[in-house]
């Protein structure tokens, strides 16, 4: 995130220009507030206007404490004379919301300052830095819609598996009305509860059904880690246990005990990162079941991928790709970038070929939660069209 | 909770016999397993088939790392050759939920291996105790209930307030079935997460629901903190702006927005610890609202409460009070006890009375959630009956 700040770091340093440093960074503004992620009472970790955090543990006897965030090697805490280890980072950090640890004495840690959010296969501490678009997914007093707990029977991983289903406002007004449905896949090492606590997924929703932006519809987000990808990389993926779950156990489910349209135009799926390689593989195979495809910093579908798919044309109402600016920025300078080809050129060549084809690029965002709430914002208009 | 072992103990100092503490303590069974409440793949904390709770902790440059369950002074960790830090209660813990923390060099954490729970007003870490009557609040292959998260709109509040409400099995599957309601209350420093997560009460109810035990209801949760108490004590407890929030706004929202039965017979508040002072309170001033009263270790009703709430004895249909075993022992060996008298004296003189009394001793438990999951499994069938 902070390889500029980083680079003119190093620069000056190697050239002996500490002025240089300095002029080329702005003075920090003393302007620090509670992130809006603490936990009820806490004072820090602090945001300022710039982006740049601040951090405050209580560990008096403690030899080390760092924080994994504000650049590569994360900011290292000073002990103050009354005990308290304080840091701020080197740099602003990105607009929206970021995952961090502590490391004290050579362990991890959690803030206990912040509330916790599922990522990296565990409970991480989360940090909120404002951003300049955050009134799209803020409370506002305007109609909810909820997020229902469901706990449905899977047969093939022999559980009651946990999933969450945002329901529009009206829902349990005109109980005649039929409503559909967007199943909405987090990314590796996060869980179901991603895309409510860290993607808002269901204020974005309330915000632009009360605006009239979108048509009302559900969405359905369960665990998409179902084998042995949980504390390995991606490379030995196996779709089958996940989609085996997602298409014959949770979907008649929804349909079974909700009030769906459960025809094909009306049933979508997206999801982000690895959730976005689980959409693209799921939905190729299962056309006769998605008419909606939206990948979010998760690859995109090529022109080989339609013709190899039969019916795709007819099938496929939208695909929808978007990637955050930096992760566009990292393909260019050599870095990792989009997996699966460049997604902007595989979009525009759909459009060619006369398929729906939306690109979006997430201003000045990582692979983070920003690209991906700006993605589900960009999205959700676009679905079910008559 | 380990009383009794500290006592052999320290009369085993005290006496010199070593001896006597080793044959009165039974051998440690080294049958441990992960507690049911860790994150994802770690190993520890476990918990062995006698109750006793191991914990181990990565801090390899920590100068002192330590647990603040087993006894007063909780568990120390030692430092083992690698690295780690180990340890184990000095005695058995009471069966079911334990709120803990760690200190690390002189600061508070939460374990990194186990879920956490919001408790004292800060999100804790979580250990289960397997109980021998687990069975009860287990998840099973029985019709699950949902729990879903509403935003209601509080005028008194100037925001949109939080709460859960829980839906048995069948709410959605007859449209045109009504249900009566519990309002149901977290304790002093917990939220409205309390009752789903720590209780586990969605399941003790799908369970009873299954069994026929019970009439299917709904549960509404919210937060009952809303006043200066938040970060004080209950000394200045003022139940105005709650029972604003929770008859003025909640109340009416969920009638117009759930499928209920909204006349007095069928609504019901119960409460643990703070809570049941708040449903003491709230019902004793608004029986033309509430008709069944639950006072879990929060308190009880006196004949006098009675004689001063004109048309107690009509309106009232279920008075029920219960506590942990271990806060009545505190109460007979001078210990803080139940409030608000003598809680068994108050409810035989309220059956003598002619009232419909109930009163529940949960065997061998304290002030903690086990004491709740039992008193809810009890109270349930006890409601809405015709």
């Amino acid at each position: 995130m902070n390889h500029k700040v980083i680079v003119i770091l190093l620069a000056a340093v190697i050239t002996g220009g500490i002025c240089l440093a300095q002029t080329d960074r702005p003075a920090i503004k003393e302007d620090f507030k509670p992130s809006t992620l603490n936990q009820p009472g806490q004072e820090y970790p602090q945001v300022n206007s710039q982006g740049y955090a601040r951090f405050r543990i209580v560990a008096p006897q403690a030899q080390s404490v760092s924080v994994s965030l504000g650049g590569r090697g994360g900011t290292s805490l000073t002990k103050a004379e009354d005990g308290f280890w304080i840091g701020t980072t080197a740099g602003p950090l990105d607009e929206g919301f970021h995952y961090y640890h502590l490391t004290i004495d050579g362990g991890t840690f959690n803030d206990p300052g912040t509330l916790n959010f599922y990522g990296s296969t565990r409970w991480e501490s989360g940090i909120e830095v404002p951003a300049h678009d955050q009134d799209f997914y803020a409370l506002k007093g305007v109609p909810h819609g909820r997020v229902q707990q469901i706990l449905f029977p899977s047969k093939s991983t022999s559980t009651s598996r946990r999933a969450f289903v945002y329901t529009p406002p009206d829902y349990d007004k005109d109980l005649t009305k039929r409503y559909p449905v967007l199943y909405l896949q987090h990314g590796w090492g996060e869980d179901e509860t991603a895309w409510s606590n860290q993607g808002r997924v269901n204020l974005i929703m309330d915000n632009l059904i009360a605006e009239g932006k979108t048509k009302p519809f559900l969405i359905v987000m369960t665990y998409g880690m179902t084998n042995e990808i949980r504390f390995g990389g991606l490379r030995n993926f196996d779709i089958g246990p996940f989609q085996t779950v997602l298409v014959d156990e949770l979907i008649p489910y929804i349909d079974a005990n909700f009030r769906t349209l459960s025809d094909q135009p009306n049933r979508a799926m997206a999801g982000l990162s690895m959730g976005g390689m689980e959409t693209r593989t799921i939905t190729l195979k299962n056309l006769d079941k998605f008419s909606h495809i939206g990948l979010l910093s998760g690859g995109s579908i090529s022109p080989e991928d339609v013709n190899d798919t039969p019916g795709f044309k007819e099938k496929v109402k939208l695909v929808f790709v978007s990637y955050g600016s930096r992760e566009l920025e990292n393909r260019r300078g050599g870095g990792r970038g989009p997996f699966g080809g460049d997604p902007k050129a595989n979009a525009d060549a759909l459009k060619q070929a006369g398929i729906n084809s939306v690109f979006y690029v997430s201003a000045d965002t990582a692979h983070e939660f920003q690209s991906w709430r700006r993605s589900i914002y960009q999205f959700a208009p676009l679905l079910f069209k008559d």
